[in-house]
């Protein structure tokens, strides 16, 4: 019955790739916690500084180019031990005709971590779940790995054999390129 | 059981209508993208601009001043060939002492779109499902379809007969001003 | 069936206090509105400020260290009637390795809030339902009452009898050194 915990439901997985091409002015970094590394010219990432962004979205076997994620890092706070930062990031992913994700959660720059799935659109409608946040080359490539409950089973296009995450992977060339039958329909961009 | 798609749950449809009428200093549109197209003396609208917001909610019907939006539009995108932008959408939409509803999607000045529902209070307390956004008169005026999953029956006052949206539609006088009768009680301001 | 209200499913109440100890250089307040009352040297609190904020985290019982809020407010309202503001409040709740609950809503300086449960992770995977806000002393000490729905049973180190709220609580001076024993595992800071 709908009283028993929904953590029980049944998971389907889904992997996707985030890959900022440097190709839509993303990230904006907004330095307005003012205080900044003069040794190095940088801000040292301190609460107060925001950072909206928007980068690509690949399918797990890197041969589709599904849309973008959009939305915002809040920078938390800089651990010196670990050389890396937290941020609270609220963001969406979108994937052309399909739909769309939202998620929360932390963001950090020195490990793993797993974001709330805060619900969907599309074939993702009524979604929930947890999304884990793979770094793999900060801050250019994250692999995502998504645990979806609620949602009827996923087509065969977003559950391809994936390519595993490493250094050096990239978009095929033709999903890079947007030809037609390596995008989602209607990819978003 | 809970183990179906959540997706397949009953639906309740609530419109309402959102209205700039100028008078809670909104949006706040803040230029931090520094692009400014100088031609116009405005800003393109590049990644960097954030826009915190807050308008005023009226029911389907429009003889009900129910509450107010409030949260914030990060700018994503400009379309040249769409003269519009995307939006990364996060706000809420309060209806007095019948609570709220928080979404997430994008809001896309050219064309309609459809946000996730991320959760409730109030009458709206476990609520998910999508909210409908069509555009009428940018940036001033929109009506929202709410498709809502999850909770109980709607009270009669929120889902009654809709004024069809059109350019023209404005709220009627005593809803205007919030007169007794035409406000949900402890309507939000 | 999962027919019925969400509303109506078995809740877990989880107290918590969040705390501001002026160590976290929290909160930053961007006064991007550009309005300040000139007679008191401090912003008005207008629609455009901005107010990333993290603070820490107790249980009820004010004996563990569970971790950090992070997030961020976004100023809405002044209500001179009130002398108080409205924010719409975007943030999670962090609580080590037990995970994280993410939440949207109101948070008034001058009166208690209701906000909504928007996801969570760990052994919050799956959560919905909503969040009381009762202010104790602004703006530094804040008590929560989570009324958590559809997750497994909670740990009893969640569920400890609580001190209620007063303007004199802090934390146990074990938990404030965040000692072994007086720690959530591995506790976000």
């Amino acid at each position: 019955t709908s009283r028993e915990s929904r953590a029980d439901a049944p998971i389907q997985e889904m992997h996707v790739y985030e890959f900022n091409e440097n190709d839509r002015n993303s990230p904006a970094y907004l330095p307005f916690s003012l205080k900044f590394d003069l040794t190095k010219g940088l801000p040292v990432g301190n609460i107060g500084d925001l950072v909206p962004f928007s980068n690509k979205l690949y399918d797990g076997s890197l041969q589709t180019r599904l849309g973008i994620t959009a939305g915002m890092c809040i920078m938390i706070k800089y651990y010196p031990e670990k050389k890396g930062h937290r941020y609270e990031a609220i963001y969406s992913f979108y994937f052309g005709d399909y739909g769309h994700i939202s998620v929360q959660g932390s963001y950090l720059t020195f490990e793993d971590s797993e974001l709330a799935i805060t619900g969907g659109s599309g074939i993702f409608r009524g979604v929930y779940g947890v999304v884990k946040l793979h770094q793999i080359v900060y801050p250019t490539k994250i692999f995502y790995t998504f645990e979806l409950q609620g949602i009827p089973p996923l087509p065969a296009e977003l559950t391809r054999p994936i390519v595993p995450p490493n250094p050096s992977v990239t978009a095929s060339p033709n999903a890079v390129r947007a030809r037609p039958g390596f995008v989602a329909p209607n990819f978003s961009d």
